[in-house]
């Protein structure tokens, strides 16, 4: 069980007249995990993960890792210092790389602090004993920071110059083969995003620095968002703007339905996948042994999942100007169970059934998914109004009802304002239906509903 | 399940007549890792941690966090780029900063790949609104990346120039409170080593660059390290020469028992603790408010452990020249099972029992602990070897004699070279003990005699 009177949650107090200086661009939910204590911001576009949001964190890498190992992903570390000559031979150094951070050690060589690693895992398997075709396919992934020079950060933890990102990269022996990878990767990230509960499109994206032929992203649709997406109200279909080559002004027909239906909607890029080919492979000199014994270059796919800008976006998208929402899968706490206050008529049998319910409540859910608001000195209204802020999804008030005798009943609020009056063993209950659902949810059994209600709102591949 | 037919291990495979240039110093047990293809060499002096490694470290990750929660520990992450700024008001960029990596950003502000984060926690704290006397004490932790720019790599993982740290910060109200936390952090520690099963000695230490007043350091004794300690073979006693203040060829009795056992040994630096006082508090305003409602400064300690040099250390200490030696909460795999070879006269008979056995040791270990070796077209020999070189605690081979009708037989290889005889019922009691006995270690449940082995070579604190 977690205290919240030794909850490091460092919550912005601005005195009530002060004129704030708007350093940076904040989006309601940065703003809100800002003031509460969740999220403090570093140096310029740089952010410190304070304990809540740190739970959230290894929440969400915990589903990852669950995913890419139905993917058959193997979990590997690289180094964040990449040479700066890997990315010489692979062209990437050539255009803009003012988002690069670079450094140089002792003896002068010159090393980034990798936004991606596609040339350090291409290099890595070039300097291997020859790989045969039976060890193919190979699919190795890594989570770990990654680093870049941003012109304008936005929004906190959405475009932060340093970032926490799952990257896979698959090598296979054939274009046919690699597109098999693609789609098993896909099917991972499609559970993912449906495990996470939070409506998602999925688009035809250009490739762009990246290379290689086939590339979708995924998006969460909020004003906030930097991509520009047309979405069909009639058939669901969703395209980037950028690929649609759609001119300003002019009218579009939707390339799935042929209606007239398309809306623009912003989308905040979560997730990308490439096929890449032999773009890295090639120049990096990365073969197998073919069924011949001869050398043949690798056929590449790569597959990023931004890990804090999953949790900022997903909160911005269900937040509201007030309170924090989080994916069920993502809350810090599933309960908040909040005490009497100290000195209140009703604290001495309140405390009675308090200790009781946190005793069963912590075997419900787990001792560590239970945040105990011990802080008495505080009002039950004060307390609740934060844990309403936090967005705890189960919250329980143990106050003046829980004091009366016979039948004590303990205020129960649901995330997005819902209010109920319940028994002891109605609020259990209440707590292993909700356990019982995350529990499916991490197995990926989604209820009917949600499977319809996911579908609806994922587009059509182009 | 995880079969070694898909496993990423990229063994180095080296012409018997080659000349290796030996570009890096490696001891037995990194030796062993390179060639078994557990971790690649990446740019002079960082490392790629391959899968099987990946487990060990992930597995180690999993260790600390349970005692860092023990201990009061509460998880954040600071960002891995710490202004310089900081570091000069603390005064750390005064001395010999040849070990730092320093990068730019596009604005010219200049940045630490950061080393260790006291200026960065600090300076944190110093930016929250006031922390009051009730919050205190605070103990925060974090695990990742660090930067050393070293004059000489050694010894792989053991001394890199990026390594994976787990460092925690406690903040107090007076130097009292300050050393409660201090000893509280350090039964937490006294207990992950015991966990671990190497035998460590723990040492007074100098203060060094870190300041404070009191600190200890935690060392695994081995021909490779870097520290010179002084046991007395006695009473136990152990301290580091440094601290002993002993001069070169004069006799030195042992400041405990006064006996005249003292013997040079090595040692490696696997864990260091310190308390800190006010020496980062001070200068970046890092204070709280007291009971008298007074900014007072925060007194501090520090905690770290090498994640990455733990694992390599305790390989050191364990292995032989031949095979690497796992602590058994370390070891990548509890159980590595072989297979009959593809056409031999026993396959099908033998495949029975194979297949009766993946499932059931697969339920007592639990799927992921367990290594299935189906290379079938590999001998069982070739297959064992390989398998006893990469160390698994529990090495079952279903070879001919498990094709005896009526009485199969497995052969089991414990690590050490231990060989048994055993039908399927003992083979299973043995691998159900093996997993009982790793829950009883995560639990802090050690047996006696691990207790008394332990204590034997906990040198007293000076």
């Amino acid at each position: 069980m977690n205290k919240a009177s030794r909850l490091f949650c460092p919550a912005l107090v601005t005195p009530k007249n002060a004129v704030v200086k708007q350093t940076e661009q904040l989006s309601r939910s940065q703003k809100l995990l800002t003031e509460l204590g969740l999220v403090k911001s570093g140096s310029n576009g740089t952010y410190q993960i304070m304990p809540m949001a740190q739970r959230s964190v290894d929440k969400m890498i915990d589903l990852v890792q669950r995913n890419m190992l139905l993917a058959g992903g193997q979990k590997i570390t690289l180094p964040i210092l990449t040479p700066t000559n890997l990315w010489k031979k692979t062209g990437r150094l050539d255009g803009d790389i003012s988002e690069f951070y670079m450094v140089r050690d002792r003896s002068g060589k010159q090393f980034l602090m990798s936004p991606t690693h596609e040339e350090a895992v291409t290099a890595m398997l070039a300097t291997t004993s020859p790989i045969s075709y039976r060890q193919l396919p190979l699919r190795l992934y890594q989570i770990g920071p990654k680093f870049r020079d941003e012109l304008k950060t936005r929004f906190g933890l959405m475009r932060a110059k340093e970032f926490l990102m799952k990257d896979m990269y698959s090598f296979d022996v054939s274009e046919e083969t690699a597109r098999e990878t693609y789609s098993i990767v896909s099917a991972a990230y499609d559970r993912l995003f449906k495990q996470l509960e939070v409506p998602f499109v999925k688009v035809n994206a250009a490739t762009g620095m990246m290379g290689g032929s086939v590339s979708h992203e995924y998006h969460y649709i909020s004003p906030v968002g930097e991509d520009t997406l047309l979405q069909c109200s009639s058939c669901g279909f969703a395209g980037n703007s950028e690929v649609l080559d759609v001119k300003p002004g002019s009218p579009v027909s939707c390339p799935s339905c042929k209606g007239s239906d398309l809306k623009e909607v912003r989308g905040v890029e979560v997730a990308h996948t490439f096929l890449l080919g032999d773009k890295y492979s090639k120049p990096l000199g990365a073969t197998f042994l073919n069924t011949s014994g001869k050398p043949q270059s690798l056929v590449m796919g790569c597959y990023g999942i931004g890990i804090s800008r999953v949790i900022a976006a997903a909160l911005e998208v269900l937040s509201s100007e007030q309170e924090l929402h989080w994916p069920r899968l993502l809350a810090p706490y599933d309960v908040c169970l909040i005490g009497p206050k100290q000195g209140s008529k009703e604290q001495p049998a309140a405390e009675v059934i308090e200790n009781e319910l946190l005793l069963q409540v912590g075997e419900l859910c787990g001792q560590q998914e239970l945040l105990h608001d011990d802080r008495k000195e505080l009002t039950i209204g004060k307390r609740l109004l934060e844990a309403k802020r936090l967005g705890h999804p189960l919250i329980i008030v143990v106050g003046a009802k829980a004091a009366h005798q016979g039948s004590p009943k303990l205020e129960v609020h649901l995330s997005k304002g819902e209010k109920l009056e319940l028994d002891i063993n109605e609020a259990l209950k209440l707590i292993a239906d909700y356990s019982q659902h995350k529990e499916s949810l991490l197995k990926g059994i989604f209820p009917q509903d949600t499977q319809e209600r996911i579908s609806d709102s994922v587009g059509h591949q182009l």
